[in-house]
């Protein structure tokens, strides 16, 4: 028996395309629509708001549209009340169970909404209740459910926001990024980065080997010198190259060959890796010399953090690397705190690893020779990622220059 | 104090760029070198031989220097005797430690040549001994050495060879893929698994969610029924994305996000990931009628083996993802012997992954869409693989209109 | 003094994006809105409708903007009166022309609308009169501008269509090429090209010297030969690789360096343009049987024509080929009308010339590996183009298997 | 009957791959052929030199072949003397006609060695006779054939000389190009510029629109203002968004769809062509003040030459803009002359034209993002062309930081 529900949806709905995403979806799930009413905004900054009618063959289907409109920010008129089931077994989400965005969300339970401590996309939102507190939301990835856990399933009761674009910010509205030349895109990141500094965030990096191959290297220790990197996220390629500089030579480090990604057929980088295994750490090989300048030694003497996750094409690998995918997500996540500002640069792997834990606030910019990698962080719905399409070596040497007094100026 | 070792080479030298590379790796690491000789063969099929004096500054330059010659093909025109050193900890080679290719590779140990097993890249070599038996010599991945390994160091008793172009293969020399229109190389392919099958060689396919993606799981799915795939190595989102498509229908499967990869902010897929946590593996899944189509049931159905390696950006993961990358690559390494040809599509990480696991006698056919991920696995040295940048979907498709008897025909 | 005028847009205006570059455009020209209306379609089909009163600063600003907005589809709600002014010399437009669209145009002149015969992009618009007859309104490119011509200045008394998606047809709203994989995009271009065909429209092709390189001639010829290209606009290496081709045997004319689309450094292009140019023409080089198969070849036999525009890297031309560009493109633009079917394959620098003079109402298909070629020919605005990235040669190949009955079978 | 020729070339023969692509040819050409002698360099700088006996089926295969094997180089170890035959109609070369390489070319007339003067490839070579002077041999495009003409035919007495690496030039032995990082290859190529100007030699660029889409403008027109451009190569798209931008401000000239290429659907750009097609040419509307700034104003101002030819996709075109091809590469030869150094940026077309006609002895660095671009300017045989594939606007603003005063310090 057909069913329906309303439903609403706030923001910059022709902009971004969110309504016609939201419509295409309807229509992809056997669903009918009527829009109700649609109130866009009289100014180029005013937000639009659309109501709608949304229809479905069954409850069970309706109930699946729902949870899937969310993930675009779409929520029902009438909220009510969340719905919860108990996980019965570790690693998997109960059926029905309400799949995340990285939006901000707020979840109803008996009349009082509580906001999801840490939006995360994809996850199942777990409630924590204890006896003499109230009840808090979190959001629990697939591989951390453990059974008895109190999971949220369908979409009642929750409620999502789309993040409003703030000032000296990137709406897409008004895109700083779409249309200015390079050399001005570096100085608004530069600006970005000193804003979230200025109020006590934490700057996350994101990087590939390519920082090295570019030789960018230099650029990105002078910025962590100038605390403008908190943290980094990286492979087991980035700081392989990056120690291989370091104990070899450049010469030895950058090459064409290396330049294109290849990071075997290359024996020094395996004699590097086997170095640091002998030394047990990055840190020990900082501490007894072994490694005396790069990017990784300079993370270590400032005291700053790295999360280093591994791959299945990876030799080795070094010993600060995460094996297990799993418990390197777990690694990431416990970094995201606080973060105001993330760069991305030279790597699509870690960049969508990073995108997918992120919360949807959080200003992201994504920068790559490669427009594939640039277009897939960026096109993520609601998320403020930003994302620009140049060469790295070049873009961070510019950034450098914006952001470290004195940088190749002695 | 200066010192030499005189070298040989033998190959088509000029065809594949190696005697340039020999060169350059000379000059890079502060060498010097006199060409002794240089025959050239007179036919185009003829190989060329090259003998050379290499010069370096010590001993420990020129040990150095002839190990990264070795991974060209280069040997000791009088090999010695290969010397050994004992793994003094586990997950760490000895310094000085030889460095392996995947090419074919002898040790000489008292007076005596041995086949090294399992040529892999950038592995150490260690000695088994037994007391009755004769000793066998097999990579180990760093990851894998354990303390009291007998580990070969040094260049000196090691012989590698370049694998010759058999016949129906592809040389550089005259490459058939270089310069033949697409259809002429679906054909071809075609029969390089033909052959490769009956020689009794088993096929191994690489592949990524572009797969599913472009539309050719149905190719896909009759190429395992017709016996033309006994294993495939994929990731956590090949695996998702076919089965998404089994259990939600092709329309919601495919769409133009998931086409350029992106694997969140969707949340079907998650479903999907749970259905199968929840039934505990894809064959049990399988087996209770979850899944009841496309690639994995096809694999599961005709008792193909696949191997599927976590990345840090998966989700979920599948409960037969290996999460851990390393363990991902033993599971991997235990398919390789009995490999006769291998296709690697639309994933440039598993690629290389394989790629560096894989003999340099493995014929190796890699297609993808993007020239980079092409190149970058073809550009590796004295490697039979061979590029063919094409639409992914419409590839498989001709191929199997020619392997497989009745294909869309009925 | 800041002045206003209330302007109107119709059609799918947030899939499409079309709202969101409306005021962009009023932004980046200092100007300011206030939407007074907007009629959202109930139905996936239906078209919405805006109403949005436009300021600026002065009367000469307001008119740039509104004749900005008119190439977006937006339509000053009291049309007026078109105003003309007569050309005072060849080849420049009066100051203050009004720059066209491809959209279905019409324009009032003494209170009766008159439609644009001919729509194309970035032209002006000349009134002719006679004194027996009603006016007719055609565009006329500025370097066909005679002093004299009575053309049309600001954006007042006209009114511009964007074009209603047809059965069969794509609207962006349901896009079948966004979501299909590659071998049900096959299809759908072959069933578009022959319900054009049945519709007596005429098909147009636009080619690039990758249909040679990558071994789709026997494809496009047997194309020619079943009746589904009336018209091939191409360039002088197309025409020659193709001829080259049909000299000197195809294992010549196909190698990867051409396959690059290098034209040079190979001299047997030269040798095949000098002797079409020792003939006189192609049809006489066919006429006396020394191009004796290929494309080319088809076109003449088969009695189709062909317009091929030279370029500043091309060697010799051929005979046939316009060297003047602008002679070229008139030539172009003659064989415009009637075409309702347009497959651009393999070329971006003929494809965009052919998207300038196309009508926007003509459905377009282009073909590319390259994403980029294919996003600049797609992302025109209003028009109809769709675009498809895959391989050039197997596309070709599968749409002489749909269209060509046995192709290939004998 | 099979007939044979010995032949040599000399260089650097397995570096550059020279020999490979040589022996290729002769299996191309179904010849036959026996390495006669090899003699390989001892050092990494000296050259090697080649002797081999090719076979062909008979003469007419055998010249063709000869012919072939000098484009790359190889010369007849006999050379004997040319043989020339009258052209017999404009535009047409002789049958048998020796087509032209870029390289350094000699022909023996009458037991004497002439230098050609002009070097070009897939031209004709002419031989210019005065009852009172020594001939004189020049290349001749097929165009510009008159009857009457004397023309090299065959490859008998003719001599190539691939240009050895000269001091600070880049062999591709060892390519400062391959391994530098970006900031380094900026240095390297502002002291090419500056060396080729000590030496008195004229600088070159070739530009497409991609320079002012990046907003590298003001780079350049510093580099013209101080002195670092002598001749810009463009096409309408360059000139036209220069001018547009000086003449509507930055802001409506740079914006995301131009920056993709798109030319049309701009109206900005049209009336900006009308503009200056009113006032007769780019020179008057500089002298009327018309166009107060930009890339165009500076080489006006500062007399620096430009040559702007046309394409099949221009408006307009602007009155500068040769609209005929043919004519368009006339203008350009005549600017060859006393270039020492050539600067290619974002654009293919103006970057392959100018290859086609500037002699290989002229260093050139092309700079783009797209590598395929670079790839098919830097893959053209015995040229001495380097690419660096990097983001335009960064390139150029550091290159303008390296050879201007004061840039962007004031």
């Amino acid at each position: 028996m057909r069913t329906s529900q309303t439903v609403e949806v706030t923001g910059h709905l022709m902009d971004n395309g969110i309504l016609s995403r939201v419509l295409d979806d309807i229509r992809d799930h056997g669903g009918d629509y009527v829009i109700d009413r649609f109130d866009v905004g009289h100014e180029a900054h005013d937000p639009s708001r659309a109501r709608i009618t949304v229809q479905a063959e069954d409850e069970a289907a309706l109930e699946r549209l729902l949870m899937r409109l969310q993930t675009r920010g779409v929520n029902q008129l009438d909220p009510g009340e969340a719905a919860t089931a108990t996980a019965d077994r570790d690693g998997v989400l109960p059926e029905g169970f309400y799949a995340t965005t990285n939006l901000d969300t707020r979840v109803r339970l008996g009349g009082a909404w509580y906001e999801v401590e840490n939006p995360e996309m994809d996850c199942g939102l777990v409630v924590l209740e204890s006896p003499d507190a109230r009840p808090r939301v979190r959001t629990v990835p697939m591989s951390d459910v453990r059974a008895g856990m109190r999971v949220v399933v369908g979409a009642a009761g929750i409620r999502v926001t789309v993040p409003a674009p703030g000032p000296g910010d990137t709406s897409s509205t008004d895109d700083p990024f779409g249309d200015r030349p390079q050399v001005v895109l570096v100085r608004q990141v530069a600006d970005g980065m000193r804003q979230a500094r200025e109020q006590g965030k934490r700057l996350l990096w994101v990087a590939g080997p390519g920082v090295v191959h570019t030789g960018a290297a230099p650029a990105l220790t002078a910025l962590i010198g100038a605390g403008f990197v908190d943290t980094l996220f990286a492979g087991n390629a980035l700081a392989t190259h990056d120690i291989e500089s370091a104990l070899y030579g450049t010469s030895l480090g950058v090459d064409l060959t290396m330049s294109q990604g290849l990071e075997h057929g290359h024996e020094h980088h395996v004699r590097a890796v086997n170095t640091v295994r002998r030394a047990g750490s990055i840190a020990a090989a900082v501490a007894d010399g072994t490694i005396a300048s790069g990017i990784m030694h300079a993370l270590v003497t400032h005291r700053k953090r790295f999360v280093l996750v591994g791959s299945v094409r990876d030799d080795g690998p070094l010993p600060d690397v995460h094996t297990d995918v799993v418990e390197g997500q777990r690694a990431m996540r416990e970094e995201i705190d606080g973060v105001g500002y993330c760069l991305m640069v030279a790597t699509q792997l870690h960049s969508v690893a990073t995108s997918n834990i992120l919360p949807a606030s959080v200003p992201v910019v994504c920068v790559d020779i490669d427009p594939a990698t640039v277009t897939r962080i960026t096109d993520r719905g609601a998320s403020r990622g930003r994302g620009i399409v140049t060469d790295v070596g070049l873009f961070l040497e510019q950034l450098a220059l914006e952001l470290v007094p004195d940088y190749r100026r002695s």
